[in-house]
């Protein structure tokens, strides 16, 4: 067993089923981290890079040195129709690993967007093509291309552990990893939460009241609850 | 006198007087802010889950615990037509108590919508719905409904003392609280400060130099303010 | 020489070749960074009012105390055609220092924006204005007229050393400061740099990778790179 | 009513009972903290100024401005015997508000120390004259005597409800606030609490399991807790 | 497969050759991290509860829910002498999971000390016990017993991927994780770069410069370094 | 002019008076801060890396790149007796640039310590070694040797501008920059300033207030303060 990850590409990556991709795509962040049972979500700062940014897809995984945007030159050549570029990095920084030049060549190579735990610059432009980004900062500074990460090996971004080929779906809400294994599993659990929601919906814009519906007045009360006048 | 508040809801509030809170709900936070005299207001992290989003109404308050949104369904009993929830957290905590289902709920009981020093999530649908929400932080992540906390009792709420009945006016400046003994003459006091405000500004426009209009040169000169060329 | 530079407004300064300044509001943020070589920029925290923002002028600068915006007023009066506001603070301070009606003046004076490391209010308004403002927070919260600052002094904004007379440049991507003295020089070489990512944009947009276009398949074998299937 | 209570100095407050402080100060802040419900204690950001500080008073309490320390000079004045200065600021601000001087000043006075959300200097002689000191901060900046706050009103002070005459204590853990009604009941509860801890301590070191001494094994298995081989 | 590793505990782990671990025992976190190829680094943030504190061991993995350290009871069964406990949290959360009395239960059932990206309390108690511990914040905030976690699953902790059996090494300069398969391996590496440096301290101590022994003349020329009077 | 100042090492700088910099070493930095007119200082981030680390000496400055610390390397062989190296980086980057090793390296070649935006590790040796140290973070993450930053330019460290040669001071209290060319008139007010306090600290350690000592009675009472009973 090597000793570490660092300089390495792995070329053949066993990516999640595209049916089940496609069923992902239909649903929400929120949704699909409840389906599997609230696990999965990378942290909070990660945002959209323009308003109404979101993504679906098969992760193909890099690992960045600080200040340094090479190794995503060479997931670019990793690339498949549907996959999402999913970038950690090896320490905390916020530089712009990424700008419009990148975004139209994983667009070329088949991405549907990208994910960073860095910063990324020419936020107009991303926004004009509509190539989906989420990251932790936004920044002017470019980087160098000096230092060997790796593509295509297990990466913690924004806390989550993202293995190759694994399911990246993000909108609004946040960024949310699905095993490739569970993929369908995940799907077919938010299409059912889904069902389920609708009718509640309902009825609680019909004013009745959660307490009721999910009946919680007696757990309540066994807590100590108590109402005061 | 009991050691805490924690496992209680209070059911009869003294809210605002409601004439005072329309009064108010036509004045920008920042305005309401100085009126006031420079108090009342929440920390600078509380933004609005979409942009222009915008509230004004009288509180019901809540005390959550981390990853814990039991409350919030406790408190939506409590709402009548124009209250606003506004929900501390016995800790720092970005989870996402809060989405589109709850937001139904407290629209359908009447809340003109919440301030919460914790996280929320179905922001699209928040904004398709506008209904607005003012929070420390956007997350996918789901709670659980297991320990107590209370409903309208006094909370800090992002630094902010709020009572059950307060107003609490929400914009793009912030969000601020106004007591509810206080209101009418809060909104007085907004009232003339922006009539004076529109005489300043048409003067600015005009390039009038607020040293000249405030008089700033002499308090100026006098602290040993030093011109060079 | 004088101990320091507090209480002090310099009335005449230097101000950036108007033609280069001119040439320089073409270029986007990113652009003139990397064309000066990466050096310049504000720290990421600094972010735009309201989406959209943008601004290009000569810096006339501003020191602030915490809490105080009087030296605002006082810059006021220097301001030429063409200015951008550039304010620093003594110390971490996210109060509203700036808000509308200074906005009015500003504008009523020639500025073309306002970037301040502190925060800033009514961006509503400043929006509606379309007045540029480039800040660290959003803060309802006033300011006092008590405590000396400077303008036209030296400062450091947002971790980026500012000349009175400097361009300034801000968008999407961040704010950049270019020395006075070579305004003209970092024009040139941002024309340069865009015209030469024309190309490479065509190029990368057909499919070609950049391991290729830059002849990077070389260095990153010399480098260890290791492929494996 | 008065719209705000800035400008006001409060001569007669009602100080905790003397007898039940010094009670308070036996216990730490942790146990109080459980004692009391979880409830009043401050942010995580308040630490003590050198190591080991740690103290128990009667809070006289301060409203400070940014950057400004002319209300601690008049804060001095309404010291007693016993008292611990708890000041707050209308903003967040890291400013050197404190220092030997001042805390010469307090200790002559009758103070046992000073709790702070902003920042205090001269730690190094803080530490030797072993006057205790929470803060948010440490830094050598300095503060003006310019504007108005108040002593003796209700503040909120990192994230607590603070009134004056409440027992505030503070230790390596943190720094817990107790209502000034409830402070012989709260001691009473820390007491028994930390004699209940005693016999738990010995019965753990013999390595009885948490899991049996708390009956927990079976909530547990009705929560659904799996045992995997 | 599961659909998630909630509420699992897993009873068998391999753990790492303890031989090995007791090799690693003699390094510092910064020499294992350098030898290891710079990867398997905790965020910055963990910092030692007390000044000194160092551990190295096996870890036992926890998965915590926010504010609730249920399964920190269930983890003390699973510990056999030498092991550390890593407890992530499923949010970012600082209250208090641990203390005095779990710490005492901890190492009555062999544990060498707790890694927790959390919060802990009862600090004095830990330094005067001498338990290393090693977290994200200190809290007097106590936590509920409610919701379900995990025990000895994959668990990603403060940025860093912990399995159950990995060694963990903790001292003044942060925390780091060791797979268990490559911990002789490590060690044998470290022991290496320790042996190398002790030759490197000699040399520059007697005034040789790093640009001549690590013969960086040459490269810093070919990257254009140029020298001015 | 040259576009930057990035691959420079400039050899002859102009240092401070000796004599001005060994007056200067007897005070604390609150003091001269204050006696420098409240600028200069550092941001409050900036923490010894043991504790009472202290240091003054004349700088020689080193702008570094995120990751790499080669320019450290340079830059030793620029100190003279009585220099201290201040490091500045093009981007927030917490990675430990520095260690036992180049810290004997800096020590063998005169250095007084190190001011560094930046991470640092061997914490431990550095504080056997009484090698001062003040940075923003620690963390024993290593550096590669691959990009140019530069030696002996201007650089903002930590919100400060520091020229080569300029006096850097630092304490408990935090980091101070004294131009070289008023080094001499800062001495000689931070004397003064001190004289000053020692008689201000007999008179507040015998009772007298504040209030009286500085004559703020009437400024108060003319601003508006009112007392109440």
């Amino acid at each position: 067993m090597a000793m570490n990850d660092l300089g390495i590409v792995r070329r053949n990556i066993v990516r999640a089923d595209r049916a089940a991709v496609q069923q992902l795509a239909r649903f929400g962040v929120a949704t699909i981290h409840e389906a599997m049972g609230r696990v999965g979500l990378m942290k909070t700062y990660m945002r959209p890079a323009y308003s109404g940014a979101r993504l679906c897809g098969t992760a193909v995984t890099v690992l960045l040195q600080p200040g340094d945007n090479w190794m995503l030159h060479v997931a670019a050549e990793q690339l498949q129709e549907g996959d999402v570029v999913v970038a950690a990095c090896t320490t905390d920084n916020d530089d712009g690993f990424f700008g419009d030049l990148l975004a139209t060549s994983f667009r070329a190579r088949g991405a549907k967007g990208l994910v960073i735990d860095g910063g990324v610059r020419d936020v107009k432009d991303l926004a004009a093509m509509q190539f989906p980004v989420f990251s932790r900062a936004i920044s002017a500074k470019g980087t160098v291309k000096a230092t060997l990460g790796s593509v295509n090996v297990a990466v913690v971004c924004a806390g989550a552990l993202v293995q190759p080929g694994d399911v990246v779906i993000a909108d609004d809400d946040g960024v949310v990893v699905v095993p490739a294994a569970i993929a369908q599993q995940a799907a077919d659990a938010a299409q059912a939460r889904e069902a389920n929601e609708a009718d509640k919906r309902k009825r609680l814009a019909a004013g009745e009241l959660g307490l009721d519906m999910y009946n919680m007045r007696d757990p309540l009360a066994k807590a100590g609850l108590r109402y005061i006048d």
